[in-house]
């Protein structure tokens, strides 16, 4: 089925086999994809159920031919990234999406001083979904509100191995901890800091509340480029639970 | 010396101890990063070199008060991608020039049509020399000249382990094929495919020149992506020999 094309839909517009279909999802079928009536697409409820759909004679309906579970749960593999300047969080949301990260947490840090409208979250939201159809994944991330890195802190910790990522210093290698951690399904959290890096005083309360400081290496990365190096490891190393 | 500013030279500026500023590093100098007469920056060659430069009173010379060699020289790191469509292979000269690259070939392979001119090797030549003054690199990736895949597998061997990453092929993953594989110091040329894929074709020709086919885990990554995961893996594996 990977040569379909992919809709995100939401379980209300489902009645029985039937798809009811949104005006503008009508429009992305008909004039973007440029199906005709009876051509078959993968419909998808970002929560990790999928459908074989025939699109119906009026476009306005599609017929839920067959439908599968998304397989069994996926751990949460959850970023948590300092929000940079300009419109760099677009292309880490992108890549982050491709790479399978399960949730994204937006986060201010003393060195960001951006506070994101809520019309960016949901850009981001978009950019999230538009990445998981392209990437045939059946879960979408979600974008979290964002928060400030102490209120983070503060909630109950997000995953059983979580790693703060800190330039410049003598901290063990992601890779090298991973491997000495990972178990096999684990819930991973790992926060990337921002342009200027985590301030000491925010190193060491993450520290406080079980995150492991880690280092990506020798090399003076970008913060969006750090995020997506950081996943790409994880995600490396995670793969045999995948 | 991690806060000075960076300013990329050439040896034959070089007269003893005197640096001759070009009129386009004075106004850089003056204009951009605002140095007076006396202030100091770091100067590299590019090729390893590094000297603290102090600025003299008509901004035009600058004093190389100290010199450093960028220490023991680097094995290979060789990036060999298809180019995507548009400008997403600026991203990917940035990012993997952070990630600490020695060699870029763009490749055109069965599945590319485009033929990027001049201009263009120049522009992300020009991006690696930013992204190495950015990241403190005191080498500056070199770009080669955009050749046909085929041509390039007629070269002799660019490095000691050489790896093709496959996408939706059943072949070993990248990570663990590398912690088998990495002897200290090796030289390592990786190669990832245009937006569909390598060909079956190029697949078995680079298989015979010496690839590995590799497998990145199982998500569906964009070209752009695929390239800056790969590259992070290796360098992962790589950093303990940094």
């Amino acid at each position: 089925m990977s040569q379909l094309q992919r809709l995100t839909i939401s379980e209300q517009q489902c009645q029985g086999r039937t798809l009811d279909l949104l005006p503008e999802q009508v429009h992305y079928l008909r004039r973007v994809l440029r199906l005709a009536p009876g051509s078959r697409f993968i419909a998808q409820d970002g929560q990790g159920q999928q459908w074989l759909a025939t699109l119906g004679d009026k476009l306005d309906q599609a017929e839920l031919e067959e439908v599968q579970r998304g397989g069994s749960a996926i751990a949460p593999f959850i970023l948590i990234a300092a929000l940079p300047k300009g419109s760099g969080f677009d292309a880490v949301v992108r890549q982050a999406t491709e790479i399978g990260v399960t949730d994204i947490y937006p986060v201010l840090s003393q060195r960001t001083l951006l506070n994101p409208s809520d019309s960016r979250v949901s850009r981001w939201q978009r950019i999230a979904q538009e990445a998981s159809e392209q990437s045939e994944r059946l879960t979408i991330p979600e974008i979290h509100p964002p928060v400030s890195f102490p209120a983070l802190l503060q909630q109950p910790a997000l995953a059983s191995q979580q790693y703060l990522c800190v330039a410049r210093g003598e901290y063990p290698h992601l890779l090298t901890q991973l491997q000495k951690d990972l178990s096999a399904a684990a819930a991973v959290a790992i926060a990337i800091g921002p342009e200027g890096g985590w301030t000491p005083e925010e190193i060491a309360e993450a520290a406080v509340k079980g995150y492991q400081p880690v280092s990506l290496g020798s090399a003076i990365l970008r913060a969006v480029t750090a995020s997506i190096v950081a996943l790409a490891i994880v995600a490396a190393v995670r793969e045999p639970y995948r």
